[in-house]
């Protein structure tokens, strides 16, 4: 069955597709100003003029011009019952086509669900997005980390990745330092990496549209005994992470068998975020490891475990892979080491 | 008057800020979960944990930190009548809110109105952003374009961005070569630049926030007769946009300005999309330039000014400048020659 196949057989009523990833991944179609409206035996794609030439190559779909202005041009054109999405259409497009007399019914994750559960095609294509990021994670170690910025040690890695063919960044790169790694979410900063400290480095790439997400936790020479703690106990927690991951699995059990790890160590305080997410054609997507998830794993999800420990003042350690959920267990996608490496 | 003060003198009712770039605007916190609550005489500022820090360092907001699940929290938080951003907020969170009782009431573009009209210090990181942009340009023109792919072509500018210390691209850097420029919206490939075409590059950077944005379109070696007709028509006509552009002329006007030279010369088929838009922290913005705009400019807006004639097949023309709207006419703070420059 084609992915459109799939979401028709799930369909309780015509399903207007207005998010643009889940535009692409239905039909392959790119474009900041498109939509779908699929029925159980007929497919449109509306998109504007600057689209059409495109919009009229893809195949399986009857491909309709509309104005610059699509939601009221589908006002016009829809009629009678049509499901929507919710978290992804504005409050301003529903009053549009409500307004023109659309009867619309809101539902919830119906491409996303699909998205979650990968094919041949695009496992392996996550494969090679973070092979290819594990091979620039192997350069970049052998780089001088100490005296350069931040900001300088972030372009060189995204060098790394333009140089080994990826085709972006799929997210801005996260070099942080010293303190600066105690914050989950620092962005790249002028600072210089001084001696003794632990630099989190979390990136990924774009390879035919498919994002990786790695992270790693480097030091710069001999750490204080309470960051190398930090760190031991953070791996554990990550391999246990791993080791829970399996179909069948939920969101809270995998998040769970790292947790309990960290807590029982006395950095439970520490870890502040959630172990880890889908990812695909989008760096965060369904299903969520996390306390309070409501997924549970299916064979050929892609998720991160991603374990942190951040010491206010003094550093802060996460380590991540991205893994295939198996039947069986997890297949790694990051090889690089998750040994402490040490930089220079 | 601040930002939220001049906000606060426009609402009729208190306003929910969903936007983030709106919340960023407003108050300084750049942040993927947060909301801004502003009322007269109070402004409170909604994130999460991974935030708060930055939150609480926040001047002139009460911060208040929430759960992950942002909407939610809001919902138990909020009373009452509360206006909200109904071109942004989507239809799952306006339900989650109107399910918990606050009376909601649907408004549009009363942050995008303040953020039109630049103050000061945003001129200057326009300026900057833009001159820093000329000299990538003049710098890029030096390289060798015959036999480079339009990738290595894209990387290499944003490399010279890089050098010259921007924050990153502005968006994806577009450099379109022969048949592939006859696309307004084609994105580089893996296409060899050959002999005797048209290099359209459309490309920006991200300096202090603010964003710059400059089209220039090049020639290896001679061009055929119809496209240094074209170029000669497009760069007529960008001229005569440019000189359109002062505070009370409206967005129809200035377009028209452009778009009557290509329609003349005949090639008004060939251009198909407005004439420019404004730019700021987000890289379209208001206002409009085009046939269906209805705004008016006003001193401290800033826009581009792009007309392009695509001849399918063939190649393509587009030259844009971005200018800062004065009382009695434009600033051009895109420096780069518009003579149609022979790269090698």
């Amino acid at each position: 069955m084609t992915r459109v196949e799939r979401l028709q057989a799930s369909l309780e009523e015509p399903l207007l597709v207005s998010n643009r990833v889940n535009v692409r991944y239905l039909v392959g179609f790119e474009s900041s100003n498109a939509a779908l409206v699929v029925e159980p035996d007929h497919v449109r794609l509306f998109s504007d003029f600057r689209y059409a030439e495109l919009g009229r190559a893809v195949e399986g779909v009857e491909f309709v011009e509309t104005k610059r202005s699509l939601y009221a041009a589908l006002g016009e054109l829809l009629e009678g019952r049509i499901a929507f999405e919710a978290e992804d259409l504005t409050y301003g497009r529903w009053e549009t086509l409500s307004g023109a007399g659309v009867e619309l019914v809101p539902r919830r994750g119906l491409v996303e669900e699909l998205r979650a559960v990968k094919d041949d095609a695009e496992l392996e294509a996550v494969r090679r997005a973070a092979s290819l990021t594990s091979e620039a994670y192997a350069r970049f170690a052998e780089e001088r980390f100490a005296g350069r910025t931040e900001r300088e040690l972030a372009w060189r890695l995204d060098e790394l990745f333009h140089e080994l063919g990826a085709e972006a960044p799929a997210f801005e790169t996260i070099v942080a330092s010293g303190p600066n790694s105690a914050r989950p979410h620092a962005r790249p900063s002028d600072r210089k990496v001084g001696a003794g400290e632990t630099i989190v480095v979390d990136a990924g790439v774009r390879l035919d549209g498919y994002c990786s997400d790695c992270t790693r936790t480097f030091a710069t020479g001999s750490l204080p005994e309470r960051l190398q703690e930090a760190y031991a106990v953070c791996l554990e927690a990550q391999l246990a992470g791993l080791e829970a991951v399996r179909a069948g699995a939920t969101g809270v059990a995998v998040d769970g068998a790292a947790r309990r790890l960290i807590d029982e160590a006395g950095f439970g305080e520490a870890f502040g975020h959630g172990l880890g997410h889908g990812v695909g054609l989008d760096v965060h997507e369904a299903p969520r490891l996390a306390k309070e998830s409501g997924d549970t794993l299916a064979a050929a999800n892609v998720v991160t475990v991603e374990p942190g420990i951040y010491l206010e003042g003094l550093g802060g350690i996460r380590i991540e892979d991205l893994v295939i959920v198996r039947e069986d267990g997890p297949e790694i996608t990051t090889g690089f080491t998750k040994d402490l490496v040490s930089v220079d």
